[in-house]
């Protein structure tokens, strides 16, 4: 990773926090493999370290992310096979929070990186389209399973059909964006969350509950209610019960313990 | 069971409806395994009594539902197994339509059991907090795979994760909630609507229907309309249909049978 | 097909756009096998038909479908198996976009006609029930799988039980209705949008999406990525990307070739 790519992703530490920022605005961060090498390196390196709790990511200028840039797609015109790229869902694996602080235009695959967030926050001057349809391209990247989990079947048929542009307002009503802040508030209104998070919420837990959102999208409920049994057994004999209830009980901050790093991590 | 332990859930019959009142208001109606007892032994007796066709379920005093005791969380932190208990599907299981009726806080397991409604009525001060993640659990009892197919799949992470409040306001805008009465009268209104439910509807077309919608929220669209074709056959050989189609070209209320009782029922 | 039958449904086109109309206004549009015949025989040579591009459906009248013709249901009270019919899901496996424009009410299985278009604009006037439970009937044609996922698995249980009347602004608001729009414009509106659908979107792009929406409404986000990898590259041998991109950077309408028709198509 040279010098210059460091660049293309900003990272700034807020307490417990990690600031993520795609900084390419004299192209409404459109992405490019280094901005995605960049990116993804950025949230490995949050995964395993203990003092980073949550993360935010936003874009710098005027846009989120303008999606890939469409110099990069005029070449790939030819192309016969795909270029051997890491997995793009490093952000939907990760085990900690991460919060999209929407701040302009997200298309394309820029939208489907605001959708990889678990929670998004968005300023008035947000907006999304897929794009796709009109780039004669197909629904990438998982947003075709992501979308209807997100707002129902029918608005995203209209979405990754039309290529519409959808503004905040609506947004909001149909369940893309969960939380409308003020002009110029959007980074700080994440954080803020994030950090509510951080000082609140056993990183365990939210790791554990990331994880079963994740693999109860599909399956039963049956399979569901087994799993969560188990996990709950293992809640149980943890240390992060004790000190939610003591706490609870006392009326105080709680201090939980961080995530372990991935090496000796069990998998949950 | 005792007759302290009847005290903890009331049952009062309403013409064809039972409404059942979770009533430990000094706790705000705080779980403990008697009043479960109790809860699912009603809900069990009403399974099978011809004269309830549909139920109803809220909280005495201030809240709906506070949650597991406290007082019990802290003694499980050396449990080592689950204690073995019935499952906790009762009210998911049941053929029956059940109303909710939440009238104040809804927190963690009392979380759970509002959403194991099929219907949920609320008063203003309705409120609701997953809790889990704040007290170093997690997502317990299916809540992980019923939110998400509830409110769409970030609205869930979000609540999951923060264990933030939502009032009832946001509740009726994301589907938390799917109807918001005037403040006293949200047991009325679940009333009236499940005495609807009771008078027009065919008692062994909402235990089908039930039926349906558990079994299609998994598999393909092709396996569910399989399953309806065979179940279409069934209603066209039943008496309901001829009841349902003449009362409704009469312009009367149709009277239509009550469901066996479980020993003699073909399973649906 | 007799002449009569053809006036069961007219069809009109539009530019790219093929506009149909149930036509039994006396009736509402109740459903026949005849009006089902002509119907899905249109839909089959507008597939095929390259000068089609996109379809809306609507009714002549008061209302978009009144459900079955109860003269119909009163007919199979002793039916001992289904007429063998040809299969219902010709409008949701249709590869081209099929617009709703609903303008009044939709019942029972007009209902479910509604629920299979891709995307719908709604009247003031337009109204929805299910009807179902109310007739002794159960969830018919795949709607138990369709409205859960449409509009969330609560509200899908409160229409399904209690077959209550939803006006158009509840529907708008939990997604049973994607676009409300003035009296007298539900049709016109709906042809504005499939018109810019055969404008601006690849019909190629938009019947992979479509059965992309279909495949990953079951299974798991990874096995949806990897479906999407291979149809990705499927993009970038064709002739739409580089017509996508290029169109995009010289600001002008797309030139997309049309859908082959089905004897040549190879499967998405």
């Amino acid at each position: 990773m040279t010098g210059a790519n460091e660049d293309l992703v900003l990272a700034e530490r807020r307490g417990l926090v990690l600031v993520l920022t795609f900084n390419r605005p004299a192209k409404l961060n459109a992405w490019t493999d280094e901005l995605e090498d960049r990116y993804f390196d950025l949230l490995d390196a949050a995964e395993d370290d203990p003092e980073v709790r949550a993360l935010v990511v936003t874009g710098a200028g005027r846009g989120f992310c303008a999606g890939a840039d469409l110099t990069h797609l005029q070449a790939v015109g030819d192309v016969t096979d795909l270029p051997d790229r890491r997995p793009r869902d490093v952000p939907i694996e990760l085990r900690k929070p991460l919060i999209g602080a929407v701040n302009g235009v997200a298309a394309g695959l820029g939208m489907v990186e605001a959708l990889y967030c678990d929670v998004r926050f968005a300023s008035p001057a947000a907006r999304f389209t897929t794009a796709f349809a009109q780039r004669g391209l197909i629904a990438e990247y998982g947003i075709s399973w992501l979308l209807p989990r997100l707002v129902g079947r029918s608005r995203a048929t209209d979405l990754l059909l039309s290529s519409r542009m959808v503004e905040v307002e609506e947004a909001l009503r149909i369940g893309l964006v969960d939380h409308l802040v003020p002009d110029g508030a959007v980074v700080d209104a994440a954080v803020a969350y994030a950090e509510e998070l951080s000082t609140h919420c056993s990183p365990t837990s939210m790791a554990v509950i990331k994880d079963q959102l994740q693999n109860d999208a599909d399956g039963t409920y049956a399979e569901s209610v087994a799993r969560a049994e188990g996990l709950m057994l293992q809640a149980f004999r943890g240390v992060d019960l004790v000190e939610g209830v003591q706490s609870h009980l006392d009326k105080r901050t709680p201090t939980f313990p961080s995530l372990p790093v991935r090496s000796s991590h069990v998998p949950v």
